[in-house]
Formats: C-alpha cells, sequence, structure tokens
C-alpha cells in the first residue's frame, strides 16, 4: 500500500486483540508525533502515555463510559500545552502575560497535527487506532485524575491496538460527495436542494436520518456536556 | 521512502517553484482530507480552495503580510464548520440550539485532522507545504474576504507546491527530545534543570534563546492579534 492508500482507506478500529503494542511500534508512533509540523518548532503539547489500569478505566468512564478504552493497549492524550513555554518564560525572567485564547489555538493546532501523524503512522504499522473526543467531558474528574494544568486542555483522546477480525471486517462509513465540503474562492450554505443531495451521497435518506442523528447525537447529553466541558476549560485563556 | 520516513522527515516548504499542482495531485490531496477520521462521519469542516490571485493576495496581508501565501500554487482553507448539520437540522424542522464551544471543538478537531492528511499526501507526493496559523488574525477582513458564517472558524490556511532547491536543502528545524514532552499517567511541570536541558536537547542556549524568542514571538503584536481574533471567532460559540 503506497502512502495515498493507507490515507484513504484507514477507518477507525475500536476493538483490539490482547497482542499488546510492541516497542518499536510504540516508539515509532511517538517519533512520527513529535516530527509532526509545529507552530516556530514550539512543540506547544504534551503527551501523557496512560499505562495505569485504574486510571484508563477513570477515563473510560469520564468519556462518556465507552469502555473499550479501559481495553486499548495503547492510550496516549494529546494535551495543548501553553504552560511549559509559560514556565520557561518565567524562568528566563520575561515577566510573561498569561496565555490567550490565540496563545490556546497554536497549541490545539500544534496537538492535533501531532495526533493525526500518529494515526498515520499506525495504519503504516498495521495497528488500529480511534479518536475520543468525549474527552473533554468531565473536566473536573478528567483534571484531577491527569493533574491537568490550568494554560492545558485535552485536545484528543487516542487509543491503538491490533485490529479484530470483526473491525477489519467493518466497512469504512460513507462520506459526503466532495461538491458538497469543497467551495471555490468563498463559503456558502448549501441550498435545501443540496442538503438532501449530500446526504443522499451517503445513502441516506434526509427526512428519516436528520431527526433520529440529531436525538443521538446534537440533542444528547454527552453534546451538552462536552459544550460545559470546553467552556471550562477555556475559561482561564478568556480571562488573560 | 515509507510512510513512516515520510512522516518524520517533512519539514514546511514556503518558497514554491512556478510549476503548478497537476489536477491530478489535487485531487490525491482532497480525497486524502475528504477520507479522514471524523466524529460520526459528520465532516464538520468545509475546505475553501483559494484560486483567486487578489484574494491569495488579501489573505497574505491578513496573515501577517506574508507575501509567500499569495505566490503559493495551492492554498486549501480549512473551515470549521458548525454551520451545514445546523442548516440541515433546521430544514428537517429539529429545532436545533445554537452551537456551543464543544460544537466547535468536534469541528475544528476534524478540520485539523483533514487538513494534517493533505500534509502526508503533499509529502507523499513530493509536494511542499506549510501550515499558516496567522489565519486568525484580522478576523473581520478574513470573514468578509471569504463570506464566513458566525459559526465557522477558521481552523487552519495550507500552501502547497512544488519546493525550491533552496527549501529542499533547508534543516529541519530540531524538536525537544521525548522525555520533556511525554510523561507518564499524569501531566507534569518541567524543573529549572529540565527546562534548561529542554532547549540544550535542541542545540540551544536557555538564557540566549528564550528572551529573544519571547520578544519575537510571545510578546509580538501578531500574537496578540491572534489573541484577539479567536476571542473574536469564538464569541458566536460561547453566547449559547
Amino acid at each position: 500500500m503506497t502512502t495515498v492508500d493507507e490515507l484513504v482507506s484507514r477507518k477507525s478500529v475500536r476493538l483490539f486483540t490482547k497482542e499488546p503494542v510492541s516497542a518499536g511500534d510504540r516508539q515509532t508512533i511517538l517519533d512520527c508525533a513529535l516530527a509532526a509540523p509545529t507552530a516556530g518548532a514550539q512543540m506547544l503539547y504534551s503527551i501523557i502515555e496512560i499505562t495505569d489500569p485504574a486510571l484508563k478505566t477513570e477515563l473510560a468512564n469520564c468519556c462518556d463510559n465507552q469502555s473499550f478504552i479501559a481495553q486499548a493497549p495503547l492510550v496516549l492524550l494529546f494535551l495543548a500545552d501553553c504552560r511549559r513555554w509559560l514556565d520557561a518564560y518565567d524562568l528566563a525572567g520575561c515577566q510573561p502575560r498569561a496565555p490567550g485564547l490565540g496563545d490556546f489555538y497554536i497549541a490545539f493546532c500544534d496537538a492535533l497535527i501531532a495526533a493525526q501523524n500518529t494515526v498515520v503512522a499506525a495504519e503504516a504499522l498495521g495497528l488500529g487506532s480511534c479518536y475520543i473526543g468525549d474527552i473533554v467531558e468531565q473536566p473536573e474528574r478528567v483534571a484531577a485524575a491527569l493533574a491537568l494544568d490550568e494554560y492545558t486542555f485535552p485536545a484528543t483522546l487516542l487509543v491503538y491496538g491490533h485490529p479484530t477480525t470483526q473491525q477489519l471486517a467493518r466497512r469504512k462509513p460513507a462520506r459526503f460527495d466532495q461538491d458538497f465540503i469543497v467551495h471555490q474562492n468563498q463559503y456558502r450554505q448549501l441550498s435545501d436542494e443540496e442538503q438532501k443531495a449530500a446526504f443522499a451521497s451517503r445513502g441516506e435518506d434526509f427526512d428519516e436520518f436528520i431527526p433520529a442523528f440529531f436525538r443521538r447525537k446534537y440533542n444528547s447529553a454527552f453534546a451538552t456536556e462536552m459544550n460545559r466541558g470546553v467552556t471550562k476549560y477555556l475559561q482561564p485563556f478568556r480571562s488573560s
């Protein structure tokens, strides 16, 4: 498989065999994270490897009770980190201002870009992976469990391992056609006809699909909790 | 080169030859974006391809006057987009709430993950690329130029093209050693000794490097403007 083939065919894997991720594969995944593009070479992130079984279970519970997280052989938290450089500036006597939302933004980008490099690396190594956005839920419990600093933000949690046969056989969820996603020179809202055609391009009936998805996702308790969680994490960055 | 080799050796490229990005390479880059991991297959982003030369120049001016942006053969804006699904919910009569910061968060992740897939694809195709985080500056001008909706956010701008010889010869900036970035089970701040050792691991003298970098980056006018820009873009998401 070429790199492009891997990028196009990769799908999320949530269930893993009991086979551990080898030390070599783990190191390759970390190497690819650390080599990722980063603003001004600052690497405005920290990676927390979760190996403690009790901590894995606590995070699984905090992430909308998704128990597969606790079973994953390799679990990495990508933390947008405005604290490390702040400490460096302090240590050098620079008297830095508190980080703002622009600083948060750059760190969030750095963390996500490094995270996606590990997903691509895992795929190349024959390993599966899955993003866990629910990591922004239960901010009090997550921050306590991981000893997070107020100027850090859990950009994403990723789990990795050897895919089960069932997961390998799973069909990759359909994507919207490019016409509905890629625009020229200006943003534009889709017309009502285009909205329906977009879902038809994924093989879904708009009138049937949308209300059910709305109830399950957008209007869910976990969506409300994610809104609360991110609002809480951003508070220290907003006050500066 | 294997995929992992490409991930490890890839460096940013800002200057391109006059050779255009071929239609086939452009399509491969977009294919890899659209195939990227996305929360619930929602693809909570739009990609705006910037082909209008006057618009390229306006964006280059808005992005801290980095003129190389206007010269890039391929320019893609990755827009976190909470508007498209909001419109779908409205059209289906779901009476959706306004998007909150949790919705922004998921969309931002989707956009950045898709963006990094294009960076990896470009590298595999022999093309260079560079992230432009400055796209969050000058929010009024950028939003006007691109007709952005209030529930969208310019997650990142990327430029692509064939690297010049000089850019190919450029050394990849050093990264911090893994010991200073990867932690086990808990976040921790670095000790003063570790801070200095971290910069030494990049070949830099802490006391010389930090004050100069502080003035050039963290205490710069563009950092202030990025803080203002992101604060402005997040306002509609904060009020819900």
